[in-house]
């Protein structure tokens, strides 16, 4: 017999692995256990099911679960359920990950990219809840070594016809700017994650030597060491080109957060990720950035994300919930 | 007794008012009746109204409908069943025209702005049906005086917050574009509407006194005679000044459609306005702008509408029969 209050929710990330249960009563504020594994750097497919299984076992503690909810890190098609690849971890084109957990487990399985998980949880449990009632819209988006996100419409993820929706880090900011690893120049991601921030002002570093003093403390005059944390800290304590450097990324993201909403008018946007630790600084000018990117009368109300790391997940244990 | 099967749509457009009536069986295909009237240019918001009222009476001849479907040539909250105000007629600030309707003709009244209208009937009516069946989700842009466009997601109009959604026509595509009508620089509007585009062409066969002979032509040297259908037809007839204006409009276009299939991810974009007739040349450069601006395997399938002038009037008419 299931037990109709216990969830299994699975992440599959991209270096992590991690299992947990909750309950509906508590779900968003406690886990009832969660298990994390790093995934080590070959790890194929195989491995990864291997280990999720068994971190799901022992989360389980033989209960068998009412439902069970997963996100993906990578390109999933809900609709049939299957993973089209991973970014990070070989081996997981065309599983039909869905199929194979409902047979597993013995409970339905609803599953969906980690951006789209991300942007559930934070609606249904975090951010996007505005005096515990959820928005009826709202744009979720992740700054980190990327830039993805997931939109909420109506209570529900739209993935669009290929389940790709929310791909802000590729939309057009600058036609002039840095090539991206899209191909094309000037994508948002190109100039606001993380690895590029830190890039760029690497390279400010390298044609200005007189520039950015604090920031060359900071890391003992190793640019190698420079990343996007150290960027915002210099920031902080007034070097120049750290500021600069910074307050380019974060109009980068505004000026994408300003189209989207042109376009979409949601209720609200959240941003996670390890970037949005920046710091006011940061927040300020993606908020102006937007603003001045938008019509008059359209709703600006951009606020950090609620759950941390664990918004995937929580998402996931929304997906279980709702089957959404 | 209200006719179960009458549907009255009245569509307040910004130079005409139109009142139709249909029946759900023949609905997208054929009106019972139909009766236009300009509204002159000096007319107010109660003139509009007492003409509507009267062509729809005119349409009704005497039958109650079940219900009233609206399409607004302005902003509205639909929500709150508000029109805000209209771009061409004076006095329509907060009229609650739902309630109106809704006591005048004793039935069910559901209203939105055009492009929202003419979305939700292309959707139900025209472009939208592959095989008779509806998509997912698409995106109406309409291309005229202005770009504007509309959200269907779902089956359902995605309004968003302040129902401003879909205001392709202000995404930005050149930040040294030219100043817009919204104060910014370079939004798609700026380039790609038809009395920007002749504005363009203006522009460029006073800076080339050489160029542009055919399009000279045309107009017999006057140049504001100019006009985006003109510059069509002398593209069309191998004139490269006017050849290049009409590729740039185009691309802005596709550009600002591309970030929105990035963004969306929609399962089809649907073009209508006066400019979409500008030939095969806007077409392909519309297209392939578009494929240019995202993501390799989304879906890019941008066609022509179906349903002409009359979308907005047949999405008023889904709106009676859904309340959508």
């Amino acid at each position: 017999m299931p037990s109709e209050r216990l969830l299994l929710a699975l992440d599959y990330g991209g270096t992590k692995l991690t299992a947990a249960a909750a309950t509906p009563d508590t779900a968003g504020r406690e886990w009832r256990v969660r298990r994390s594994i790093p995934s080590p750097p070959g790890a194929d497919a195989r491995y990864d099911q291997f280990t999720m299984l068994a971190l799901a076992d022992e989360v389980l503690a033989g209960d068998r679960p009412a439902a069970v909810g997963v996100s993906f890190g990578g390109p999933v098609n809900a609709a049939a359920s299957l993973v089209l690849l991973s970014h990070h971890v070989r081996g997981w084109e065309n599983t039909p990950l869905r199929a194979q957990l409902q047979s597993r487990f013995g409970a339905p399985c609803f599953m969906d990219n980690d951006a789209n998980a991300a942007a559930l949880g934070e609606w249904r449990f975090g951010a996007g809840q505005v005096e515990a009632r959820p928005v009826a819209s709202l744009l979720y988006v992740t700054v980190s070594t990327g830039v993805g996100g997931g939109w909420i419409l109506d209570g529900r993820i739209h993935g669009g016809a290929e389940g790709m929706a929310g791909e802000i880090g590729h939309t057009m900011v600058d036609p002039a700017g840095p090539l991206c690893i899209c191909g094309r120049r000037g994508c948002v991601e190109s100039i606001a994650s993380g690895p590029n921030l830190a890039r760029r002002a690497r390279e400010r570093l390298m044609a200005e030597p007189e520039a950015g003093r604090v920031l060359r403390e900071l890391v003992s005059g190793n640019l190698e060491a420079v990343t996007a944390e150290r960027v915002a800290r210099a920031a902080e304590a007034g070097d120049e080109l750290a500021e600069a450097v910074l307050t380019e990324a974060a109009r980068a993201l505004g000026h994408g957060l300003g189209t989207a909403i042109t376009l979409m008018n949601p209720q609200r946007v959240i941003l996670g990720g390890g970037v949005t630790k920046a710091g006011e600084r940061w927040w300020r000018a993606v908020r102006s950035a937007a603003r001045a990117n938008v019509l008059p009368g359209m709703t600006v109300d951009i606020v950090p994300a609620a759950l941390g790391d664990d918004a995937p997940l929580w998402g996931a244990v929304a997906l279980a919930m709702t089957g959404n």
